[in-house]
């Protein structure tokens, strides 16, 4: 473990310590958002009854089918749903009902428990980008991503303030072993950052390995009783729920760990081309998927997941950014609010190939929609482009420094009597202006947002250095935070133990790729 | 006036002109917004009766100025202010009960019928950028805007679908003299496009060339009974009416023409640094200028403006797309919404050099928070770069686009049989798809919203064809819009009346060109 290495040498001391320590970028992490501002209720009450109705009608009548998973039929069949073949039917109420177990909020515990989130409610929670094969930075273009690319999108996210959360797949490793992936993901988060993270979902074992490295980094105990992963579970869309995704699941609900139940839409495709339909369908989905967990676990902590996109009927290509994925979400969050759950849907999502102009309009439509429709957990947050077949190091920076106007927003507007600010308008009067005044002094620093990355130089400095874009800006960032990268400090003998963990199970398994 | 004389050529036949009419690029313009969404209320009851109490104590206390203005003042005394120099206080009640006389809602007439806009209620007028003294495009770089550079945002302005409005002073053609640039701006507006358009204000006899110039394009009894021109009468802020601006005013009230009374706020230079005491001196400025406008005739239609930038604290600089900027805008839509007027606000809004990610971030952080804060004319709409400074050509085709989905945005969300999708969901059922269903084939042509100039393509495809960033996407639009550009069709002798009242008043005046 080079970096670990790395980190114990520097950490021990010496002048190039001192030096680093005097030069390191602040890791100062936000506190995750607390909304003190309403949400954005885009659907009436009428259309909320019908959606409810319709989904309680395509449990009973069409139903979910649950692929390989003879343990699951059974549950349901225990249950009271309808069971013929693979195909579950739930009866009108009983998924609801079933749902109401499952906690309207929940803590996430972080190794530094200053980092420790709270899931649901008023809150929202920022994770990176999950998922993408590829990456791609100015210098180097697209490419297949590695562990490198990982261990490098860990840091960025350990030394971002706005993000929360350090992420599951923030790329996916394509150079390790598919079968061993999980391992060296698990233990980049585990060590080269200290927030709450992600565990595995891509089979149950790897699902077991994840609660097993936890409860050497958290404790065995600890694990059993609190909940240290939420990890991301899709549904096969329309209604399907397969074994592999189900089998994670049912790991993380029997050992209380926290799943976001998300169907995984390309609207068009996956659901109706209508915003009702495709609502209808996600409630359905949700209340089946949720209500499973719970006959696995009761009490197992659980995210109303949507993740939906619109498609170009042209090419077929999923879109980002859109006025209706955007109207989707604001439904998804009601539907979750009236059943009391946290809500999972949004992040900087976008169909662009760079991280240009496109890619930041579709991120920030979806950025504004999941703060005003009440998201809770904000997947993908940062990084994500090209429809997530990607993950940027350029867009990574670049939309984490938005999330920082996100904090801000949701901070709302206080109106005590400094914030009225009748002395200074009293003392400035007519013609005046307030930069020199006593509320001014007194107030300026916290007043405004201020951005990290983005460019507010006079034009002419801005052009002396060299006219960057705000592409060439984030890579400068991006550069300056992998250079000053410090690792946060972690108890030797869990370190090894979770690199010995690692090395074992490598060891026992030969490699699979795919 | 060359574009005039092209477009009668090619409009008098032959084959130039029949490929033309083939290739032409479709000029459809869409009917403003009918907002069938809420509105986000970001303030509480007791936020905006505080900043409804302080504003008349601010106005009763401290007053506001009229500069140069005797007449002004007399008004003033007349209706019962109180006149000290040329500082007025006005008691408290008295500027709201005035503004009682304007208008909710008016509607300002094109040349071409289809393109009249309601402003006011539940609409959303979408006008372009207003004032750089430069323009950017792609090929050319920054440069100072010339009258040629301003015949073509026009042009593109015509051809925008999403845009309603052909607005006023899209670049400022600095190769035209200060005291004669109005009337080839407005020439241009009524010859080259047919939608609604802005007077100037620089000046009170300009504001009466308007008037004329539209009594040659309308008819003058026309003009004398309804509102043909929206014109912008921006607050010397703080609290301060100058004798220019409120010339303008003078004469556009005075003809039942339409001004957006504008508070132009750098905050914490112009304004407090705090949300709720820029929010307070907004309405003060807005409640005094809104009420003059009535004492010069009751009932002259007037919209409550707010344009408010944030400010980075460090260099000074104006910032936009921020937080502050936002709780702003939602603030004042709420105050304009409990005095019934009209409200201007948001825009493309950025302070990016570049139409870059910033760019985007910025700008459709704006664009949001004006389609949810109830904005009704959103000056700025499209084409705004670098802090105002700069009209980008390709920044103009980009916002233009962005336009688009508020508009499917602001349909908010059907729930009717066919948008309930019932048939689909069932006729697909668990594990299919829905691209071949019957609903999807009914509805797939109007479910989603399209881009006309982003990226939705293929990876491969998009690599192949140049790799081209949005920057580039949008070149290619310019042009091809530009090349594809046909006049709308005038009377000629109108068209001749105008051409000869601006040749007349040019030679009428010597060249100034401060």
């Amino acid at each position: 473990m080079t970096d670990v290495t790395t980190a114990r040498r520097s950490r021990s001391g010496g002048g190039a310590a001192r030096r680093a320590s005097r030069t390191a970028v602040s890791i100062e992490t936000a506190k995750y958002i607390e909304r003190n501002i309403p949400t954005f209720d885009l659907l009436n009450e009428e259309a909320l009854q019908i959606i409810e109705e319709n989904a309680e009608t395509l449990l009973a009548e069409v139903g979910v089918n649950f692929v390989n998973n003879p343990a699951a039929l059974d549950r349901w069949r225990q249950a009271g749903a309808d069971i013929n073949g693979e195909r579950v039917r739930i009866p009108r109420g009983l998924a609801r009902e079933l749902c109401k177990t499952a906690p309207s909020t929940f803590t996430q515990y972080a190794r530094n428990p200053e980092r420790n989130v709270e899931i649901g409610g008023k809150s929202l929670v920022l994770a990176p980008v999950y998922g993408p094969p590829f990456v791609r930075d100015a210098q180097g273009g697209r490419r297949y991503a590695t562990m490198e690319d990982f261990r490098k999108f860990v840091k960025l996210g350990y030394m971002s303030k706005w993000l929360h959360h350090s992420g599951g797949t923030v790329c996916e490793p394509t150079d390790i072993p598919v079968n061993k992936r999980h391992l060296d993901m698990l233990h980049a988060h585990m060590t080269l950052s200290d927030k709450p993270f992600m565990g595995s979902v891509t089979e149950a074992s790897r699902a077991r390995d994840s609660v097993e490295m936890c409860e050497i980094l958290f404790g065995k105990e600890f694990v059993q009783h609190n909940t240290v992963m939420t990890s991301l579970i899709n549904v096969n869309s329309p209604l399907t729920f397969d074994d592999v995704m189900m089998g994670s699941l049912e790991v993380y609900a029997a050992n209380n760990q926290a799943c976001i139940l998300s169907p995984f839409i390309v609207g068009g495709a996956m659901a109706p081309v209508s915003v009702t339909g495709t609502l209808t369908q996600v409630l359905a989905e949700v209340l089946a998927g949720i209500a499973y967990s719970q006959l696995v676990r009761p009490g197992a902590p659980m995210i109303f997941g949507a993740f939906v996109t619109s498609i170009d009927m042209n090419s077929g290509a999923p879109t980002f950014g859109t006025p209706e994925a955007s109207q989707i979400l604001y439904g998804a969050g009601q539907l979750a609010r009236r059943m009391n759950l946290p809500f999972r849907s949004g992040g900087a999502l976008c169909g662009s190939k760079l991280p240009d102009a496109q890619a930041a309009y579709e991120s920030a439509n979806t950025l504004n929609a999941a703060l005003m429709g009440g998201v809770n957990f904000m997947l993908h947050a940062c990084g994500w482009l090209e429809g997530g077949l990607v993950s940027s190091f350029e867009k990574f920076v670049l939309d984490a420094d938005q999330l920082g106007a996100l904090h801000k927003m949701a901070q709302g507007v206080a109106y005590d009597d400094n914030a009225q600010a009748m002395d200074a308008l009293r003392q400035v009067g007519p013609g005046g202006h307030f930069l020199g005044c006593d509320h001014t002094q007194a107030n300026f620093k916290d007043a405004f947002w201020r951005t990290n990355v983005l460019d507010y130089k006079p034009f002419e400095t801005w052009d002396e250095e060299g006219a960057r874009d705000s592409q060439a800006l984030a890579s400068a960032r991006v550069e300056k935070m992998l250079a000053t990268y410090q690792q946060p400090a972690l108890d030797p003998a869990i370190a090894e133990a979770l690199a010995a963990y690692v090395a074992n199970k490598k060891a026992s398994m030969p490699d699979a790729f795919t």
